[in-house]
């Protein structure tokens, strides 16, 4: 679909907003009864501004990747992106690299990397005694000082939390995927040795033997650091070669996220993700700065996802009216196409991302409308859009601005 | 999207049911005024279960095999147990072979064949007078006294209704789908020569060489038998060698059913399936007894299919208020995921299966609900499911029962 949307871009000055508000998605409350009984977060919310909006948006609900598929982050984004999640698989070397802000390139193989207990050749914490992030941030340092490049390779440190960090490994020349078929070293399991790198293509061959020189050196330089003194790599990965926003859709975007990953991710297919940190007022007030110079904005907003993990229900429910309150001066910008949703379900019932298909409302000119009392799981499923896979979003964001040419005469 | 699946799966000690009540999807009734005018038969029936259960449960529409197509008992089965009925078509011989009983294994090469009448060469009747099921029945165990083996070959009878019956021919050997390409005899009309068995295929030489030899000796042992003195045979088929339910979806499955075509169809996918014959009762009973062995129960009511063939609405409609009665006996198992549907529709104003897309509920603790107010096709239709391929309602009910991990992070 994505070649043939392609074939019938146009270009205008249309734009284009898309507000995520991650792991939007929610169950009704299960406590006590109560002001939230029976309601979902979203319908817990006083929401005015929505509510008012929905009646005259296409409303629905979209669906990441498919029934019972619980999405990560990175799936999440792609399918709302336009990208289908199952054909663009993010490795997990590079989504961690990502996620702790390194930014990777077509030359790079990235990995991630544990801080682990190695004793008598056996793996006997995985996790090195769960150090401090604060006390692994300067012995990552310490091994981007001690390991600048191995044999013309490039390494560049992440430092992450506790034991997590990761390495890109930056090649001279540009890498096809077979470049990271490369195993984890991580047994996976505690009393067992590390397990040897093998390639498993002749273009890993170099991969391997560089990331093996790096394990060597890395347990060299934290020698008598116990219990972090080894290092285990897995989730050898490419940058996933996806066609850029431009390319695909015609369209130059800015991501505006508080949160690492997100910026991340929104690199991996081109936009402008500059370093921003700021509150969801700021984050809107940068993107009508910059209104002039992009197509499309990408704004993310991370909390409704922290309090739903947290099971904190009420805390999601007023992070809610947090972007309620904010909704005007969105508007006051008069996108043509302005879709607001989530990247995935959390519902705070659940502790975690879920499988449930995400309320979703596109606010453009040329909609049905007035379907929905509001904006919530059991309203938006009376909407328009129906149930719609998450990768449709983009091709209707771009019809609705003007975007797309007649299929066909 | 199984090997999506595949790849997520996890343990735990859930329990997940399926109630499949055969044909349930139906139509408004199209008689004089009275109880039923304008109801389907889930409307007209009193479910005071059923409509309790559809508040608390994922409810909506499940469509077979595609819009407009109406499936038969094994496709509609197939999608319910997770396998796309356009991908795993099972052969006609080997499904008449399940339907009369016969355990199929990857050995086999089953055929459907007819009783006919031979005259000079020229087949004179298809159905050979269509014969009493009782007389052939005898005929069939002579049969299969008579011909044991043939070339190594085992032969293995299964009568059938009237003319009708079955034959596996069990070779030494495990088959690929190509010993089964080999043409039908039967010509399809009167008044010709049966057609010789003509293999497409090297590896099908060996077949149809037996499989003449066992027509001539049909054909000898019935001599003089008239009008009951040929068969004809088609659908030459081997075991589909799907996955098992346990390869692809990680579940040690018990199928409870009373008639032998639903137990061969759940052999076929590994699920254990005793020969049980019970009510409905019973069956909800066995399974209680079987609880702690299995993960995944497949119970099966027949008879809202039989009475739907027979344009009965009224014993369709009584039908359906007996699994009612019986629902709170599967709701004190306390499934992990209860799903309660149907294969196909059989609206007794059709007297037969159709396309009509089949009512289902899935119950489970993590669902929206509160969207209909009763069990039925026009309630479902406002649900939160909304109209799913069947094939995605075991991944539902695998997310649902907590079966799999996160896709992507």
């Amino acid at each position: 679909m994505q070649s043939v949307i392609k074939g019938l871009l146009q270009k205008n000055g249309s734009k284009i907003v898309l507000l995520v508000m991650d792991g939007l998605g929610g169950l009704p409350y299960k406590g006590p009864e109560g002001a939230f009984a029976g309601k979902t977060e979203l319908e817990a919310a006083h929401t005015p501004n929505l509510d008012r909006l929905s009646g005259a948006s296409a409303c629905g609900m979209h669906l990441p990747v498919g029934a019972g598929i619980t999405p990560g982050s990175g799936p999440g984004h792609l399918g709302l992106f336009g990208y289908d999640p199952l054909k663009w698989e993010i490795g997990r070397g590079i989504l961690e690299a990502v996620g702790l802000g390194l930014d990777v390139k077509k030359t790079d193989v990235a990995i991630r990397c544990n801080y682990a207990t190695l004793e008598d050749n056996v793996i006997t914490d995985r996790r090195a005694g769960r150090p401090s992030t604060e006390k692994m941030r300067k012995v990552t340092e310490l091994l981007q000082k001690e390991i600048p490049e191995i044999d013309g390779v490039k390494f560049i440190f992440g430092p992450g939390m506790e034991h997590r960090f990761a390495v890109i490994m930056r090649f001279p020349e540009a890498l096809t995927p077979e470049a990271a078929m490369v195993n984890d070293s991580d047994p996976q399991m505690e009393g067992k040795a590390p397990l040897p790198l093998i390639p498993k293509h002749p273009k890993a061959e170099r991969t391997a033997a560089i990331a093996a020189k790096f394990i060597n050196k890395v347990e060299e330089i934290l020698k008598g650091g116990h219990p972090q003194n080894y290092t285990l790599v897995r989730g050898f990965s490419t940058h996933p070669r996806m066609p850029s926003l431009l390319e695909a859709y015609g369209l130059r975007a800015l991501a505006i996220a508080s949160y690492p990953m997100y910026r991340g991710l929104a690199r991996l297919i081109g936009m402008e993700a500059p370093d921003f940190e700021g509150s969801f007022d700021e984050e809107i007030e940068y993107m009508k700065h910059n209104w002039d110079s992009y197509d499309f904005f990408f704004i993310h907003f991370k909390k409704t996802d922290s309090y739903g993990e947290d099971g904190n229900f009420a805390e999601k429910v007023k992070k809610i009216e947090e972007v309620d309150g904010a909704l005007p001066s969105i508007l006051a910008l008069k996108p043509e196409a302005l879709i607001i949703t989530g990247d995935h379900s959390t519902p705070a019932v659940m502790k975690g991302h879920s499988w449930h298909p995400v309320p979703v409302m596109l606010h453009a000119p040329y909609v049905l409308g007035g379907l929905t009392e509001g904006f919530s799981e059991r309203q938006c499923l009376k909407g328009e859009l129906g149930i719609i896979p998450s990768v449709s979003l983009m091709a209707l964001a771009l019809a609705n601005a003007g975007r797309l040419k007649k299929f066909g005469s």
